[in-house]
Formats: C-alpha cells, sequence, structure tokens
C-alpha cells in the first residue's frame, strides 16, 4: 500500500493509482481520500456518501476514485406518447441544478397531455467509428477503397468475430487527397455501443495492416465517427439513434396552459429559432435548449455526460395548422445506452426503468428500449421547448400589456 | 396535501407539484417518490439516497424532487500549472462513468509535469444575453440601433440597478432586415451568470419598451447570445470565460510516458483533429475529446451540465518543436461559476475547493476563482488530448510493430 | 522575341510571358496566340476579336494575353429604389448565360414596381486583411496583442503613409494559442480594396517585423480576412459593403403578378430556404439564388467573379404582414467596386454608369457610387428570389390544381 | 415593334421585352440598346461590340440583350499531368482581370512539370435536385419515405422517360418532422445537367403528386440539391464532379522556382489553410484561393458563372515527405458541362477545346471530357495553390532577410 507523506510539490506526491494495491476497492478508496485530505488540508467528507460499490466502479467506470457526487433527482411529466416504441403515459427523470427546469418541462406536459399526447419515432442508425489511413498517392487511396468494397464481407465477418452483440452494418469510405477514412457502422444491441463498435474497427484495422500493409493506419478513430463533437456528417448520414416527435395543440389549449397564441409563439420559433441560430453560425443548434432536458436526462439515466454534446444537436420547428400549434422535434444523432458505461449504476437503472414504465398500465418497456428511451427523451424535449418558446413568447405580451393597460389584449403579431 | 389514488391516465394523476403544499421539503420528496412508486409499481430505493437538503433544493434548484442519482468522483492529476490565475500543483476532480478517462488523463498530466508544467491563461469575455426586436422596416430597425448606441449609459444604468454584482460591459448589434438583436454582456462576478444577464438584459428591454414602443420585442433570448449551443458567435466575439493552456514536452517523455514519438502524435492531431473534423463539418470540434473532460469536471464541480455543450468546443494543435511536443488547447467559450446554481451544492462545493487548492502550498486560490478553474480545466483537457492522441499513435505504431515481427506490445486501448 | 518551333513536352515549350519582349501589347498577344495555335493545331480565331486595349490589360489585369471572352449582356428591370445612397429606378444589367434569369428577374421587378418600390441600405464596413503571426508561448502571444493595442496609432500611420486614398478602421486581434491573426480593416475609397488592404497591411507588417521581432510572420494573410472564400467571420465583423433591401407586395400584386399567393410563397421560404439550407449544411446559404444574380452582375460591371463566392452568401426572409407579402435580403459581405481591377475596361464602365442612372432624373449616381452600386445590386437580387420563390409556389399551386381538375396552367419552369 | 418615348418612371418605360416582337434578334437589341440609350441618355457603344449571334442567345442564354461584355483571356501552363482521364500537358485558359493571376498559376505549374507532373483523378456523382415535400405527421412521412423507397423503379422511369441522355442514379430521403427532401441525382451525360435534372425531378414529382397526393409539394427545389451555395451535404454525398490533384516536389525545386523552402511553405498551409480557416468559420474553405482559378477558368470555358459558389469549396493539404513537398487538392462539388448553357457560346467553347489539347499528341480529348476538365481544372488550382503559398512564406523571408541583413539566411522557421 501506498506511504502517507508530506510532499512539496507534484512530482513528489503518490501515484493515486497505487493506492489500488494490496486493499479491497472500499480501502483503497478510503486511503486515498485520506491521502489528499492530508495534501490539501482540506475535509472531504462531503464526497465521501457513496451508496455506488467501489468494487463494481473500479475496472468499469472510474480510477482513482474517492468517493461520489450527488446529482437531485426530479420528476416532470408524465406524458403521453403514441410512439413506434413508446405507448403510454411516462416520467421523465431529470437530475439537474437548474431551477425551474422540470417544472417548465411539466407544463409543456401539461399542454401535449391536453391535445391527445405526442407521437414520436426512433431510428437505430448504427454506432460509428471511423479509422483514417494514409496512403502514398491519391491513386493508391483508390485502389484501396476498391478493396475495402471488395473485401467488404471478409472485414465484415473480422468486426463480429469477437462480439455476440455486434453485427456489421455498413463501411463508407471517405478521401482527401491520400487519405482515407473508413466511416465503419455496426448494431450494437443495448448497448450505447462506443466501446464495443471501437474493438470491432480495431479488428478491421487488425486485418487491413496485414493484408494490405501500404495502408497506414493513421488513428483508430479519425473524427468523422464523429463522437462527442458536433457534425454535419452525423445528421446527413445519421449515426446512433435519430428520432423525431411531434404534437398538434388546439389553440384554447395554447392560451390556457401556455398563456400566449399561436402567433406569438411561431414568431418567437422563427425569430429565435431559425434567423437567430442562423445568424450566430449555430449550425446544428436550431433549437431553444434541447440540451437542457438531454442533459438532464442523461444525468438521470446514466448515460455518458460528454454524448450531451452530439445528442443536443437538432432541430425544432413550430407552424400555425389548422388553428393549431403544430410543433415537431428532431434529434438526429443520439449516442446512449441501455446497458454498459453508467447505465449500471443502480440509481440510474431505477431512473431509467421508471422512465420506461407506462403509468396506466404498470408494464416497463421491455425490447428495443434505447428506441424508447429516445422517443420519450425527444417527447421531454419537445415539451421543454414549447414551454420556453411560450414563456418567452408570453414575456413578450407581458411587456406589451404593461405598456398599453389593456388587461391581456394582444393583437396582429 | 396530495391525495393518493390509482389513476388509469395522465391526465387523472395528481400534478407533482402539487405535494409541495403543506409539508416539508423531506416530506413532500418522501411522498411523491411514493405516489410515484405507486403509480409505476416499481421500489426507488436506489434514488432515496439523499444527502442534499430538499429544503435548499426547492425553488433554486430542482421542482419535483424524488431523490438524487450518486456519479463516482474519480482524481485525476495533479497537473503543474503556472497560469495567469493559478501557480503550483492542482488536482481535477473527475465524476464519470466512463473508465480509463482518469487515468489517461493523468497519464497526459505525467507527461506534462515531467516537462516542468503546462501555463494556462484564462480572460472573462462577460456573459451575453441577446433579445431580439421586430420593427416595421429596414430603416427603422437602422433608427433603432442608432437610438440604442446613443442611450448605451441609460441601458447601462437600467441593467445594473437591481443588482451588485452585475457589470455592464457592452452591446453590440445585429441586424437582419428589421429583425434587431442587442448581443447584450455582463460581468457577472463570480456567477456563471446566465440568469443575472437574463434578469438584466429584461432590464433593458423594459426600458426600451416604455420609451421605444415601436421596437417590438420578439424574444428575450434571440439564440444570438447563444447559450447551450455551439455557435460561431461565441467564438468570434467571446462568451463567458475563454481559456488556452500549452505544454513543450520533450521528446524523451513522449517516448517514455506516452509510448510513441513526436512525428506520431503530430501526424494524429493533423489528420484526425484538421482534416477530420473539417470534412466531417465539426466546425466548432477541432479538439479528440474535451467532452469527456468537460463533462467530468463540470459534473464533479457543480457547474450547468448543459453548458458542456458550448464548454467543450475548441481547438487543439500539437507541432514538433526544437525536439519538443508542443501542444496547445483554446476553449473559447466556458460558462462556469463559483457560486449560484449547482455550485453551491457540498459535494460539489467541496471538489472545486480541493480542485483549486495547490498541494505543494496548501493555499485554496481564493481571487479570480472562476479564471483559475477555468485554467485548471483547460490544462486537464489539455492531459486528456495528449494521453488519447499517444494512444491512437502508439495503436499505429503497436500495429507496425506486430507486422514487421518487432514484437511492440499494444494494450487495451 | 520568343522564337517559334514545335515543341514536343511541357518542359520545352517556349515561355508565354516571353512574348511579351520587344514588341507591342497588340504584337505579343497575337504572336503568342499563333505559336498556341500551332502548339494545340487549333484556330483560335473565336477568341481573338478584342475591343480592348491589350497595352492597358497588360501589367495590370492579366499576363500571357491571347484575346477575349464574350458574355451577352442582357437588363434588367428598370427597380424602384429608395435607398439610402440610390433614389429612383434603376436597370440591372447581366452578363449571363442561364436563360430565364434576366426575365425573372425583370417579374420580380415588376412586382416590387407596383408595389411602390424597395427600400434598401448600404453600408461599408472597410475591407480587411488578416496578417498571421506566430510567438514562442500563449504569453508571448498575449504580450504581442497588449503592444499591438498599445502601437495602434503607429500602426495606423504606417498603414497609411503610402496610400492618399486608404483610411485605416481598425484592428481586431484573434489568438490560437500561440498564433496571433491581426485583423485589418480600411477604408479604401471607392476601390473594392484588397490590393490597397494588402499593401497597408504588408507596411504594418514591416514595422512590427523590425519593431517586435520575435513575432514572426507566417503569412500576410492568414484567412481570417477572409476573402473569396465563405466565412462567419465576415458575417459577423463584416467586411466590404454589407447591404439590405426590403419591399411590401400587396397581396393582389401577389396573385396578378406573381401568380400564386402569399401563404405558398412563405411556405417556400420557411421550408426551402430555412429548413433545407439548415438541414443541408448550407450555413451561409439561406436564399434560393443569390449567386445567380450576384454573378451575372458582377460579371457585367467588372467586379473580381472569384469575389461571387463571398458576396452570394446571405439571407432571404419572407412573410406575410397585414395581406402584404414581406420580403427582405441581407447580403452581409459585398467586396465591391469602382475603380480598380476589372471596373475600368470600358464595357463594364459603361454597364456600371447604366446601373447607376436614375432613369426618372436621368442623374447618374456620381457620390458613394459602391454603396449605391449594392443597394440595386441587393434589390435585384431580391427580385429574383420573389420570382424564383413564386415560380416554386406556382408549381405546387399548378400542381394541385391539375390534382382537382381545376385548370390551373403551369408553364415551363 | 415597341415604340420609343420619354418616360417619367419605371411603370411608364416600355417592357424590355417588348422589343423582339415582330423584328429579327439583332434589330431587337440594337432597338433595346437604342431605347435605352435614350432613357439613360448615355452612349452604350461600349457594349454594343459583340460577334455573338443574338438569334443563338435567345430563348438559351439570355433575355432583353443590349451587347456584350468582354473579359480578357490569358493562358496559364501549360501543366503536365497523368490523370483518369487527361494525360498530357494542357494549358489552362483563364479569362481574368485580376493582375499577376496567370503569371502565378503558371509559376506553380512551371514547379509541377518540373517535379514531373501533376496527377488528378475525378469522378462523376451525379447532378442532383431535391424537391420538398410536406405530409400530415411523421408517421405519414415515414410511410411517404418507405413508398418511395418501393416505388423507386417506377420513379427512376418516369424521370427517364423525356430524355436520351439522363440517367437516373438514385434517390436518397431526409426528413425533417413531417417535411421530406427527395435528394434525386442523375447522371447527365456531357451536360452539367442542373436544367435536365431538374426536367427529371419535375416527372417524379408530377407522378408523386397523381399516386400520392397527401404528399404536397412544397417546391420542386428543397435547398437540400444544393445549388449555387455551399453546403456540406454537397462535400459529404457528393454532388457534380468530384475532382482531386497531387503532386510531390523536390526541395531543390521549391528552392529554385519558389524561392522558398519546404517547411515554411507547409506552415503556412497548416497555419493559415488550416488553423485560420477553421477560425474564421470557413467551413468549406479550407484553401487559399481556389475560387480565383476556379471563377477564370469557367468564364474562359462557358460554365455557369453562379458556380464558383458551390465549384471553389474545397481542401488544400501540404506536407513534407521524405525532402519533397507533397501537396493535394480536393474539389468535392464542381458542377461543369461540355454542352448547353454557355459552352455553346464560340470562344467557350474554343477555349475549352485549347484547355482539353495535350500539346505533346496535339490530340484533345473526346471522351468523359468534363471529367478531364475537371482535372486540368484541379491542377490549375493547385498550381496556384502552391504559388500563392510561395509567395506567403517568401514574404516572411524577405522581411527575415531586411531585418538581419544577412542577404538570403532563413533559420529555424
Amino acid at each position: 500500500m501506498a506511504q502517507l507523506s508530506s510532499p512539496k510539490s507534484a512530482s513528489e506526491i503518490i501515484p493515486l493509482q497505487s493506492f489500488d494495491t494490496d486493499v479491497s476497492p472500499e480501502e483503497s478508496m478510503i486511503n486515498r481520500r485520506k491521502y489528499i485530505e492530508d495534501l490539501v488540508e482540506q475535509d472531504l467528507a462531503s464526497v465521501s456518501d457513496i451508496s455506488l460499490e467501489p468494487g463494481k466502479l473500479q475496472k468499469r467506470n472510474i480510477e482513482n476514485l474517492i468517493g461520489s457526487i450527488q446529482l437531485p433527482l426530479g420528476i416532470a411529466g408524465p406524458i403521453k406518447i403514441s410512439g413506434g416504441n413508446s405507448n403510454g403515459s411516462y416520467f421523465l427523470p431529470m437530475a439537474t441544478t437548474e431551477g425551474t427546469l422540470v417544472a417548465s418541462t411539466s407544463r409543456g406536459a401539461k399542454a401535449i397531455n391536453m391535445a391527445g399526447g405526442a407521437s414520436a419515432h426512433a431510428k437505430n442508425n448504427g454506432m460509428t467509428r471511423a479509422p483514417v489511413f494514409k496512403l502514398d498517392s491519391i491513386s493508391d487511396a483508390e485502389a484501396f477503397i476498391n478493396w475495402v468494397h471488395t473485401n467488404k464481407i471478409l472485414l465484415q465477418s473480422e468486426s463480429e468475430k469477437n462480439s455476440h452483440y455486434l453485427k456489421f452494418k455498413d463501411i463508407t469510405c471517405y478521401q482527401l487527397g491520400r487519405e482515407v477514412w473508413l466511416r465503419l457502422s455496426f448494431y450494437t444491441g443495448d448497448a450505447m455501443g462506443m466501446n464495443m463498435a471501437t474493438k470491432a474497427a480495431q479488428q478491421i484495422c487488425d486485418y487491413i495492416q496485414q493484408h494490405y500493409p501500404t495502408a497506414r493506419l493513421v488513428a483508430l478513430s479519425g473524427n468523422l465517427c464523429t463522437d462527442k463533437k458536433q457534425a454535419m456528417i452525423n445528421i446527413i448520414n445519421g449515426r446512433g439513434i435519430s428520432v423525431q416527435a411531434e404534437v398538434k395543440i388546439p389553440a384554447e389549449i395554447v392560451t390556457k396552459v401556455l398563456k400566449t397564441d399561436i402567433a406569438s409563439i411561431v414568431e418567437v420559433n422563427k425569430v429565435k429559432v431559425w434567423h437567430g441560430s442562423a445568424y450566430a453560425g449555430s449550425n446544428l443548434g436550431y433549437n431553444a435548449h434541447f440540451a437542457n432536458i438531454v442533459a438532464a436526462v442523461f444525468a438521470a439515466t446514466g448515460q455518458d455526460l460528454a454524448h450531451v454534446v452530439d445528442a443536443s444537436a437538432g432541430y425544432c420547428l413550430m407552424e400555425e395548422d389548422n388553428n393549431n400549434l403544430y410543433v415537431s422535434v428532431t434529434l438526429p444523432s443520439v449516442p446512449a445506452g441501455d446497458v454498459g458505461g453508467g447505465t449500471s449504476l443502480p440509481a440510474q437503472k431505477t431512473a431509467r426503468d421508471l422512465m420506461l414504465t407506462d403509468i396506466s398500465s404498470k408494464r416497463t418497456i421491455s425490447t428495443n428500449r434505447v428506441l424508447a428511451f429516445a422517443e420519450i427523451l425527444a417527447c421531454g424535449v419537445m415539451a421543454a421547448e414549447i414551454s420556453l418558446h411560450a414563456a418567452l413568447a408570453q414575456g413578450t405580451l407581458a411587456s406589451a400589456h404593461e405598456k398599453f393597460g389593456r388587461g391581456g389584449r394582444h393583437e396582429n403579431k
């Protein structure tokens, strides 16, 4: 076990991973925390309360464990959904510290429910990984691409040979001069699948290195994947789950629940979300605050929080439709899972089961759970968009009211 | 207090907020949780363990509280930093469930420390909010913009009158036809400042509605802010904290700690981060995985998790410099705070204090803490970039070694 | 003079510029053309008709001259404009080979005229050039930026000392690690100004190299200018002329002239121009076909055709406004000139004078001609947007009519 | 024929197209020009010199013809090319008014030739048109997409039935809520093909309107085409011709012809083209000045000048490779043709034939002429990139020389 001492500088301190030697995961956590407490002369009690099992976290979820962070868990909804993989009324678990977010989402959900519910449709595009190779010349790069196409079946079987869950989907080749990216996509069962896809990509790359040695692997991940960064390629060619949701809300419900009118909300959507985002160069952010709901639900349900970046890219459309407010949201690239990573932590698993249970039938969705998860998430995102759009539109009304002292009239906006 | 029953559908259930009436926050949380347990016929015990105080969370951080979610907390580093607002060796608290992330960041930190440490420089660009107005015509819009410029001092005093902390910085006007965005920026002390800025923007908008009634407010936030979405305007004209960090790592440390060579790492950076991101249309993601570190540190220290989206935009440059690996990272728009929102939760505050304590002097940074936070974060981001770049480069080498029968070992990437 | 011979390969042929020695520009053109005719065994008569004066072109507009290319010149409009720098009815000279373009623009102009005319407002943001420097470290880069700010007056006088026309406007500094771009902007009189700005930038860079030798100049143009490429920085911070135009067209004129209705046109604008461009990743192309009109007018009036790229970026908004079709167009970054480059060629100058002459008063605009040029251009762009939007909307109607057997006619789109 | 008079305002003048009645095209051109001369009281002689035949232009290339514009034609090169569709030494015809452009391109060509020539590879991705439809709901939209996939063969035969040249390639569906774009791609023979593709798209849309009436056509072109605007979808999924070219230039040729060294040029490429463009938000402009060469060659050879916008998007990579300067350029989306539009004008056709003639064999390329055109164009673009990069790099050297008075030494860049 590591020796405690009072070091002077970074280079003199004991490597934090060395505390893992010879003792139980619990002890190593406690010893490490104490060592750090000594080092920084601070009390770390408030991070020491942990209901997670260090033995399960180690080698799977984290290194150099010293305790835990708690996020408060609130519940929005329920939202009535008629979806491709979900059908019923579902709660939305949200781990957040931003006041009003849960309440606002619930208000949007109320409007949706009074309108008869939302519909939602998720689709699995497969998880992608794009290794990049370098050839000697453009014609060599083209020959390599041809070889890849010709040997696709072989590469497929290489990629699948070490996993029961992963299924090869496709390879798309992208060329920039003599550099070639193979954008590999795989179906990864109930897992978000990035690790699985990376291992399968490694298998393919190993095979290529052996059978096509002049294609030099530059990096197993070449950023055309694109993981944990927003990218048009994910929008245009798909990655992870893509999901869309919509609702038609009659004018009287807009007035009663959302305290504004259809024209004002639609105007906010047009000017803020479309004109504003375009002008700001927010090229994947044609929405008001997708990220708020995605982050809260991802945190509650054990998804990778770095995936909030890609998952929150998307489009929110609002328009008048026969005296209804028509709303749709599109989240083209949601990486999410039901197994693996943080999804197996107890509270996160509980929150996910809660989210996937229809409160009318008491039934918990058991098939295509990731698709159902994406559908309920998208409806939550839509509820929050509706509520924030309405609040912004109402703000205008409010000031208009004050200005004209006419107590509630709002004309020709 | 709300009545328990067994509802059939979304519209029949008791609104979750109604549990807050007449009872203590603790009781309302428990009653609500029980009610939901009945509704979904599930045991929610695993989310019921909560060390947070419901009374403090209510009306500030969350609604419809039912318990908490725990994230494991690991520690990377320390990293030796010579920064504009930080000077010493600092740990990086990371709340994550992605295995190897803490270890990989620590490996990068080790290389940085052996090279003598990183330098880092943060700058406060102010928090922005951009209300959008609509005028009757382009010339009316131009007249309005002139009026805004002429009355800037008045608008400034309006914005500051309800806060001791907020200081007006500037107004920049953007026009699209007859629509006008006022991109307002404010210094918001130690707070991330989005709420403060929104209130100040409301003050300015109220004043405008009264004194310039023909400028109709469409939305208090017009997406040129740009909040919780990636946007070029934040990169070009700044928002929140911008921070840069750099290090020069001698070739022998690259070989010893990072198990590869400078040329290979630089090649990975060029092909993956620059060519790959450009080709993918990842226009704000010129890096390998900034989001991983930003998400883990934000979760650990109580920052708004939806801000992972904007904060993780940025650039990572690597090049050979006189037999050193030169690395710099730029995070142009980091919204972060030391007070407000989730930063006041006990564990999160502890983690932040831990992060801001130099282990050599035992001194905790007390001035410009948000800038110091950004500098340490950026160095952590850089450490993780170095380690991942090296792992990718080593993979290439490894397979090359195998290929040539030279027995290079390459493990568990 | 160059010797004629029958070469076998590229390396054996006479350098084409060598024909310029010892003879008149006319002769050198003819000799060179003949030499090429021999080389390729083709008759180049069709490019030999030239009314331009070779002696004026040489050393100013082109090298290795062999003749000319003719583009047919058509006239659209007139368009009635009430602008900041233009006031009257103006023709739009268009050099194009795309059938229907002139006619379609004229149809839009007719609708505008019947609605009482368009209004337009141009503004000069100055021409920019952004040299990029490299320092040893981030802190050196910051020190350099501070030095630049401190010495702005000196740099200004350096930049202006060799030109009577160029006026320094401002310097904005952008930093990426230890790389620093100085985005310099200058007012360049009636010239488009890129050459003038480049020379002024060279003056500034020379001064910096002498007085701040540790700031190593990497390139006099660092692509943050940004010239002849579309770029958000030009939209957000301005470059060249920015111009906006608008019109309100009553419903009955929409029906009579444009053969469709307001709602259909507005729908085309929303779905095609806003949703479509966003989804396509056409981040600076929120319009239907700005490029068509910009290219035709630029070709007719002697502007640099490579500037069609940046000049055609922009936004077209359409909405219903009290039973009018409201349209606005914004071209944020138009590089254009009235002197220099191709603007001095006789036909191009004539076309520009024609464009700048009000047909009611017969007066040719003589002050702020570049701003007036941009205003008339923008109104032409708007006319063409209106006409194409209407044609697309009518197509929908037409097919709807056919479908319902109501005999709607729809011709040759 | 139209009557001449002295009108007061736009509404009183004779519509310019009315001059086409009852007289020959030549007469109508002359009459129209005279009428305008009277209107604006200007002499239009300088645009009256026209060698084009008005009768051929009318109804095909332009309306309201009054004369012509001349552009000077210079010749760059020749460039030695070993391409997929071109093999020999080719001249580059450039119609431009920007001094030094032809000379600079020729200098780059000289370096390429001395290095043994460039290689180039063009590919035809088909021309695209993307009509957009609106359905009642997301599930209706999905049903429509399924129907389209099921009936692809039928839609294909509809699209091909009125043309001998057009061959259907594929349909890709994109969905945003209940809006559906069908991105149709067609092979269009030797034509650029936008008109042909539009007519084929109309056929498909007509068929859909008849057989799937609930799919309401919003616009025959929905901006996911994407035509005459830069767009990521064209880069990622292809449109028109994509072409790549490369060359390896030995160090001594860099020194002798380009007057600088490999390291300096590579540094310019990295900092300006990659860092600069990324930072500027120039997301499709990773090059120095593709637009200059594309515009000049397009003008010379009768291509649509509005296509300079999309054609000039692209990537330029430079790196050191075994003491060579390795350069590649990628132009992913070049719309160009050998028949139709402006390509049939005599001088433009001559210039194109000249460009497609190998000066060694005197043979003019007769098959796949558009692909060959793109290859020669790309090599010209590359030549100009090399020359400008070198000039920028040399500029640095020059000032370094002055500074140190060491007459030619350049160290440690």
